[in-house]
């Protein structure tokens, strides 16, 4: 199945359009975790089977894995075969930021989509349409390309102007006109940023936005709704990972969170 | 010791350039290694026995060692550790092409630096210089940003024009201005662009490029060294991995491209 639908029937089923990010950082797990033997993959399994209910999806980042090396690979591993056996309609994300020339590609594909057996990923644009292709090619995965991200220096580079448009314009064209014949395509489109959103929803009709910046990072649920929502009422994966995760009822604050989102569509 | 002068020392040591890349894809090893307990790290271990008298640098590019999960990774590690072990005045790089929010790039720094111990990563500026700010904070360490890349498809994004100049022009301006602080910036550019090349050199002083793309891809050596060369004859780390490690005799390919770069300078 084409993982986009694969989302919106989650995301209808459960009446939800949450991600929950599972940034699992080892420096942060509660004393209870850090002392088992797997302490990264039986804290997401304890967040998983704690707001499931609420997620039509989970985004682990790989950066909170890798800095443990191969045992947090591992670890990784082993919550992505967890999700696959116990809530495989659940889409899963992988925050990896990835995107090399075509023949390394290759290498990333078989790691995200196959060892791991991700449904979608998050990649960089700037090696362009040729080198990307080994990503685009799998129908059957997700590309959530980075388009105009959520932290405060994002405009640096994002928001130059080429031709009159800035260039995160340029990506979100470019990608819905000439990247997206498979279907398979997806932006990244920060919270903090509810006015360019709402430009990129007007560029590419009913395509999906990954949405990081709600909760810790201070983007507006409200505007996140009134700016990104499609013609059906989807078309956002909203995610949040600390505000979750590390707070006193990460079962109570992914609720909270649905029924907030839930407020606005 | 900043990581720049750590490899011009050793290219002047050795009278070298010359950088093997450790791109050991697991499906092209000689069926001697890919019988081994760890083939990766065994073929890499032959490769850097054979080749090291020539080498400034060795960069392994990650996307092949993740490929096959944490076992890859395990072996990047022992290859790295190997390689400190055996030959520390060598300089390491991780093409990694990496890079994400503040917050998160410090789960890659403590990957990349600290675990794996490497002198300098490839990164993305897209997210602009805040967030990556726990890379560049690492004077210990190099900092190689994606400049103009090798690939045939390379000018989609890199090449629109932004007030009259090319975007990778605005990278290599930016980052020379402003990134490099700590002086422990380099960029990558392309063999495959030797125009492009004259131009960064022209703009950067001294600094040093990364350069991918001769060999396998086609980039000529004549012109690479006429175009990227610095003030005083460095300023390049020329990259050769499929050409060298998958050959005949990766010692005699070494040496060969070693003296095709030395003809030039």
């Amino acid at each position: 199945m084409n993982i986009i639908e694969k989302y919106n029937k989650r995301a209808k089923n459960i009446n939800s359009l949450l991600c929950v990010g599972l940034d699992s950082d080892f420096e942060k797990l509660p004393d209870r975790f850090r002392q088992m033997e797997n302490p990264q993959f039986e804290f997401n399994k304890w967040i998983i089977e704690e707001t499931h209910e609420y997620a039509a999806a989970f985004k682990p980042n790989s950066a909170f894995y890798e800095a443990r090396g191969d045992a947090g690979i591992k670890e990784l591993k082993m919550t992505l075969d967890y999700l696959k056996e116990n809530h495989p309609d659940i889409v899963t994300i992988l925050d990896a930021k990835r995107g090399d020339i075509g023949n390394t590609n290759n290498g990333y594909v078989k790691f995200i989509f196959d060892w791991l057996g991700l449904d979608a990923v998050t990649l960089y644009s700037y090696l362009g349409q040729e080198a990307t292709q080994p990503f685009l090619d799998r129908s059957d995965r997700a590309c959530i390309i980075l388009c105009k991200t959520s932290n405060p220096g994002s405009g640096e580079f994002q928001n130059v102007m080429v031709d009159g448009k800035p260039y995160w314009q340029l990506v979100a064209e470019k990608v819905a006109e000439k990247w997206n014949g498979n279907k398979n395509c997806m932006f990244v489109v920060g919270a903090t940023y509810p006015e360019e959103m709402k430009k990129i929803r007007s560029l590419v009709g009913d395509m999906t936005f990954l949405v990081p910046g709600v909760g810790a990072q201070g983007g507006s649920v409200e505007k996140v709704i009134m700016s990104g929502k499609n013609s059906k009422g989807l078309g956002l994966i909203i995610n949040s990972s600390r505000g979750i995760i590390f707070s006193e009822n990460p079962k109570i604050e992914a609720l909270k969170l649905r029924e907030e989102i839930n407020t606005y569509r």
